[in-house]
């Protein structure tokens, strides 16, 4: 199978940043993108994110070999239902969600007897729209993409070869375990960012000028991941309740245990930890996961 | 009064940045150094972190119009008491300390008679050593100042035009309320980083090298802060107990109440929360304290 066509539901960061980046790398693709605000479809045509923006759903999708949907998990539903009348029987269907097995359901009842390839592209940034998008966001970075039980080995394969022209990494896994993992390694800790920078603004001793003057003592970094889209993050932890409270137990009952340690004065539980945690970071830079300028590579004294 | 030389003890990270910064931007002022590590101090003077590096820190003091140490705050009165020999009467004695009111105490302990200055430059990264070090790293960040009771006016000022001379910009504040402050904007961001960075690591059904491999998500950002010192961390938390377990206790309930939302599927809860903390990334990096680029301009596709 040959991808010669793809359709682009949705045209903010991730939609956007495909169609980018098939310019950019498989320039060959013909592109074709809806987004159901008219200011995002008008923006999209200017910055040229992908060839043709349509006005509807099942104009963008007509031909399409591959239709990837880019919208909030939590309306994945209805933007299958809009495209199905103009879908090829023999597309593909896939999607960049970040819960999986919910977003598997979903398409699974809005487009019975189609390919559906659920994948989820681990890239973004903070920022979010058809502003926000670059060709090189998905370069370096793992694509995990989750087949269903009985998915076409050929069409897997196919999708697997249209992100690796973008320069992903591959990995395919199941859906439940890509739950449980992204509610570790993303979920929760957005969830965390979001809880702190709330905190710090509602304090009544310290005030919100004074967290904002004093965060580059470490509260800045959260600050960055809670700026992040809040109609995108509010359905992924609806749509992956189950795997996020699991790990959130398990992280509380590490930080009472650490809250413990402070209140009796046990400062080895505290240093075993805080080295303990260095060399995960050292991996994660060794791995290739991040920047390993100092400080993310932030310009100082500008 | 004018600073003509400045002595530092302890050529870390920060004791580090000073000497560079005032060979950059106050170069009239000599520079003097210790630390009681041999190797620390080799790398310093190989490094020209200082002036002059000294073997005993009673040698690095001598004459010296400001001595600032740079030690973990658990550290700072064996460090001031090892200083005193060696001390001008009149000299100046401040600190670079994340806890204040714990090393006012230690200080005045150690060093009674003498002026005493506490503050803390608010910067950082997360690397220590004496090779971490750079003369940017104060530029546009905050010092904030603790004067003690009936500190003098003359000294405090002098204090102040040392930093502001690095770049700093200066604040006053007392040190009770600055433990409170930076207890929410730095100790906890820190705690909470640890943590979840530990509670991924010891989880049975994700594994590590996956938590590392897709760490791209959000936790990577976290293993950063992680990475900090252990021993500088230890004794922040052990030295400022009180505001910690405060503000770990608003951070909880908070949680707590985020847990029911998720629980119950209660998405506005959610999302007027993701889109009130929002608002405070802008402010961040509109005071200058952040760096406006996506992703803390991390370069992609590299």
């Amino acid at each position: 199978m040959t991808i010669r066509h793809v359709a682009i539901i949705g045209l903010g960061l991730l939609g956007g940043s495909i169609g980018l980046a098939v310019k950019a790398r498989s320039p060959q693709i013909v592109t074709t993108g809806y987004d159901r605000s008219a200011a995002v479809r008008a923006e999209a045509a200017a910055r040229g994110l992908v060839g043709t923006v349509h006005d509807t759903p099942e104009a963008a999708v007509e031909g399409a070999d591959l239709v990837i949907l880019c919208v909030p998990v939590g309306a994945m539903e209805d933007a299958a239902r809009a495209i199905a009348p103009g879908l090829k029987a023999d597309a593909i269907i896939s999607d960049v969600g970040s819960s999986k097995q919910a977003v598997a359901e979903a398409l699974a009842r809005a487009l019975p007897g189609h390919t559906i390839i659920p994948a989820h592209p681990v890239a973004g940034t903070e920022q979010s729209g058809p502003q926000a998008g670059f060709a090189t966001l998905f370069a370096g970075r793992w694509c995990i993409i989750t087949p269903p039980e009985g998915a076409h080995a050929a069409a897997v394969e196919t999708l697997a070869d249209f992100w690796r022209a973008l320069g992903s990494k591959i990995e395919l896994m199941d859906a439940s375990h890509h739950d449980l993992v992204l509610a570790v390694t993303s979920h929760i800790p957005h969830l965390i960012a979001y809880t702190i920078v709330g905190t710090a603004s509602d304090l009544e001793d310290v005030t919100e000028s004074e967290v904002i003057k004093y965060s580059a003592g470490g509260f800045r970094d959260f600050t960055r991941i809670a700026a992040s889209d809040p109609v995108m993050w509010r359905d992924v932890f609806l749509t992956n309740k189950t795997a996020v409270l699991e790990m959130l137990g398990r992280f509380t009952e590490d930080l009472t245990a650490l809250q413990r340690a402070i209140r009796s004065g046990d400062g080895d539980t505290l240093f075993d930890l805080f080295t303990r945690t260095r060399a995960i970071r050292r991996q994660v830079i060794e791995q290739g996961q991040d920047d390993e300028r100092p400080d993310f590579g932030r310009e100082h004294g500008a």
